[in-house]
């Protein structure tokens, strides 16, 4: 049985592409301007860029997303826009992802419309609910170990969470908080389709060795996992 | 001959509504709350609300907007939503205002659509002329007086870039910056339709008697200008 997303995509295509995704983040990248960190992580294997510069101006943003949009494409990866669906739609990314704080779910699902990709953050099973109540075509599940990378998440939540929630919705899953490559094959286990780090890329001195270590973890832990429609 | 903006609306028609428009301003609201603010400034004339809050997550912006989007209409009075197109599209706002750090106006316009207002901030002849191009619906040129409602404002124009850019362009002008009952008249002979305020409104110790007493101040200079249209 094909199932269809929200969005439109088949589960099983996006699961694949969602293996491993890099939010830029000014702050952690030691100076590296936004091109550059995300070109490095993209050689690396990212399959997902997400624009996320809390501090930016709009114009800013659109311009920044704009020279994201086109590198994306150029490496067949997506594009994701943080927070905000007006960017998201005015450089024509692959979709959005919203946390608690931002947009409401279902306003965000209509302002994207059926052809766009919609993440959401959730770091509890009521969260994990709503959100596919509401139109969400991954979860973003964490905090899972502890990080630095933003300052308003919440405690960390183990490994634990990504069973519960796989366990009752068929959401494809994303393990964010303190991803490494060393904890990634417990997380794969744990019910994730794929791993969303910060730090663990950006802030790595060798950007795309980084990116490489764990997006070789991630196949090797889908392929263990039983996981298919790999990329190659 | 009936002009259309591109918003749609007839010219004759948008130019009354824009006879005083109130920004929100959390900084300046001396602890008031946002809904307490629009409302006093409503009953005292104000016929849009401009939906302002830099530092608030953009859940909360719908909160506030979907309240204020309530309040407007019970008074007939049009809601703009600052920045964020995003958020006005999701509250059904009656449209967005951007500035020169904000969405460009020509994607803004995409967004929006061509059944809301765009207005656009133009501090000069060549940005009113880009935003002119770019579809805008009017423009809100300023800042006309030295202000501290706006920390990023330029230096002040005068009145004399209201007739400069009304001597070229036909669009819809709203004075900003540094608005008083006293100097109304001045920015209304120079051109302009209307006027935006922050502080002489809601830094007012009476919000309402401030509004109404620019909304007079409007209300007679467009009639000894010979503008058409008065709302009553
Ligand atoms: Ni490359």
């Amino acid at each position: 049985m094909v199932e269809l997303l929200p969005c439109g995509w088949k589960r099983e295509e996006l699961m694949p592409r969602l293996a491993l995704h890099v939010l830029t983040d000014r702050e952690w990248s030691r100076g590296r301007d936004m091109q550059t960190v995300a070109a490095a992580a993209l050689a690396g294997g990212a399959t997902i860029i997400q624009l996320r510069d809390k501090q930016a101006t709009t114009r800013t943003l659109v311009e920044e997303g704009l020279a994201l949009r086109e590198l994306t494409r150029r490496h067949g990866a997506l594009l994701i826009v943080n927070d905000r669906v007006d960017v998201a739609l005015a450089i024509e990314a692959d979709g959005a992802h919203v946390g608690q704080d931002d947009m409401p779910v279902a306003l965000a699902r209509k302002l994207l419309g059926p052809g766009r990709i919609l993440g959401v953050s959730a770091g509890n099973l009521a969260e994990a609910e709503q959100a596919v109540a509401e139109g969400a075509d991954y979860l973003g599940v964490g905090p899972i170990y502890p990080t630095r990378g933003k300052a308003d998440a919440g405690p960390a939540t183990g490994p634990a969470l990504l069973q519960a929630i796989s366990a009752r919705y068929r959401v494809p899953l994303v393990a964010i908080g303190g991803i490494t490559a060393a904890n990634t094959p417990e997380v794969i286990a744990a019910g994730a389709c794929g791993v969303a780090v910060i730090t663990s890329v950006v802030a790595a001195e060798d950007i795309t060795a980084a990116a490489r270590a764990i997006a070789e973890q991630v196949r090797a832990a889908r392929a263990a996992a039983g996981l298919t429609g790999e990329a190659t």
